[in-house]
């Protein structure tokens, strides 16, 4: 069985982010043959074609990007839409040549937000996938509550509930990432 | 007639860019009675809610979104969605008490882009305002082509059709900014 | 003070639709200068080019839509998007010469559906009124739960807070629409 | 090389649209593998959960659906939005349990309208997909100009840039179905 290398990236920068607590668990619960990795967007700048030579921290990510079979995605909703952070990393992502990086591979997404669990925020990263062919699975979709005791002090995820769907995330994710390698 | 004092935000922090050429156009054709002031966004950092003091390029941002009654932007379209740039200065106006800073007030939106002239990214920054309580004008809507000709090499705006949209986009902000404030 | 004459759509034609329990209750809790229609959509066609005689039915739906100062749409979210008769009622408005029956007049939403409330419909439904011209209230949203025993088995509004919500909505699109028609 | 059964729906019931004229022209020039087959929506009625036995047009469409691999949707756009002849044929298809008659199937998009070739209307019927489980694929996106000579007066599609990506489109659904059945 191939394994499958994920990049998973997180839309809030905050040290006790929910979203990164999100993508811990899936870290630590990833299905055998899953390797998660979880990208540092904290020194990626603002994507800017005037910058010819990019910083060390944007080449890593890139080359993480390169090194990826799927994505893996958790971000907060700000303001009904996307956050900045999640959004440029995919953006400096999307200028390879031929669109190397981003082009045909699968991707899963999930969120933790207020009452509607970031779900905005998710539709507007699915239309974002039609121009950088990322290939998303559909369900389950993962809506989880900051403010609703789902996690702990430091960002844990501790909702059984919120927990399963993660699992049943990375289990989807899994095989729709081998259907696309065939 | 009172003054209407219009925020322009551009969503490329690039030197030449052609949505900074049409901030440019718009300020120097503004109707009379308003006053277009462009944002800097070239130091801000991204929105994140560990920083408890922002530098003083957020705060003098921050400044200007108080003193506006209305807001102009103009943006491309990364990947067919907003470029975090921009999003990211209405985030961080977004998070005053009160929603002072962005409830209520006007807005008109344009953008130069490839064959759709960004509409995509003007329809996601349209569920921004139901968030932030903006108020945007329908029409004209202002799609550019970066790559037509209708800018010269430094992004100032040179296509007759499209200075024409520029000019009916802010007749009709300026009335509707006013009637917002009646 | 003058009246506001409202126009009022359900997404739903089955007989005890919440939706449509929505706006009786609407109805019945008007401001005081507000007068609330509830449209018929039983027998409104699908909107084709080639019908050049519009039936009976379409005609009265239009003239309401003539006579209306402002629109209150309730409706229900079918696959994350707008239900089919709510869309083809303003499709058929759409089509009047000069948008005279659309263009510039005030609106409010609100929906009963799922755990989402609707939510995903109502943004699609907002992009429509960028191309008719109509210019919605932001707040408040309006997100009902028909499965959550907000409604009794006729469709009728029963929950206290979603009342308010309402109330709530009908006092911001009085004010909106006066404002508008200054 | 086992068959792909393609059911094509157009958003449009006009006699002489060029949103059918596009599926004709995909009928006409499948490839090899490939039977498409267009539906017939003239005498499908509006989803209503009070109708317990649908006509026997509802019958034979989801029959069709059924029947098939994969879908193929042309539609116009009407007001930024999803035309509502083709969102009522997939509300209906969409009531079966299990959702057994769209869940994982492939599907491709494209359309006839203005200006934008009714990408507006493709983007929300991207958001439908994601409820209804279907995979649709990412490119080519086909977006038709009705009002540029693309279309003889009946409606048939002359344009050869138009023409090719038809054909595109129609080789990347066929791999990307095959993939799907894997």
């Amino acid at each position: 069985m191939p394994t499958t290398k994920v990049l998973a990236l997180s839309g809030s920068l905050r040290t006790k982010s929910s979203n990164t607590g999100l993508l811990r668990y899936a870290q630590a619960n990833a299905p055998e043959g899953m390797h998660i990795e979880i990208a540092d967007l904290s020194n990626i700048p603002f994507y800017n074609a005037d910058i010819t030579e990019p910083p060390e921290a944007v080449k890593t990510l890139l080359a993480q990007f390169a090194a990826a079979d799927a994505f893996l995605f958790a971000g907060p909703e700000y303001n009904y839409s996307i956050s900045p952070a999640l959004k440029n990393a995919i953006d400096w992502a999307s200028r390879a040549p031929d669109n190397a990086l981003l082009g045909g591979k699968a991707a899963a997404v999930m969120g933790s937000g207020g009452g509607m669990g970031t779900s905005r925020a998710q539709y507007h990263l699915r239309q974002v996938f039609v121009f950088t062919d990322i290939h998303p699975i559909n369900k389950p979709e993962v809506f989880a509550n900051a403010f609703a005791g789902q996690f702990d002090a430091d960002g844990n995820l501790t909702d059984e509930r919120i927990q399963d769907g993660v699992k049943q995330l990375l289990a989807a994710l899994a095989t729709w990432s081998l259907q696309l390698r065939k």
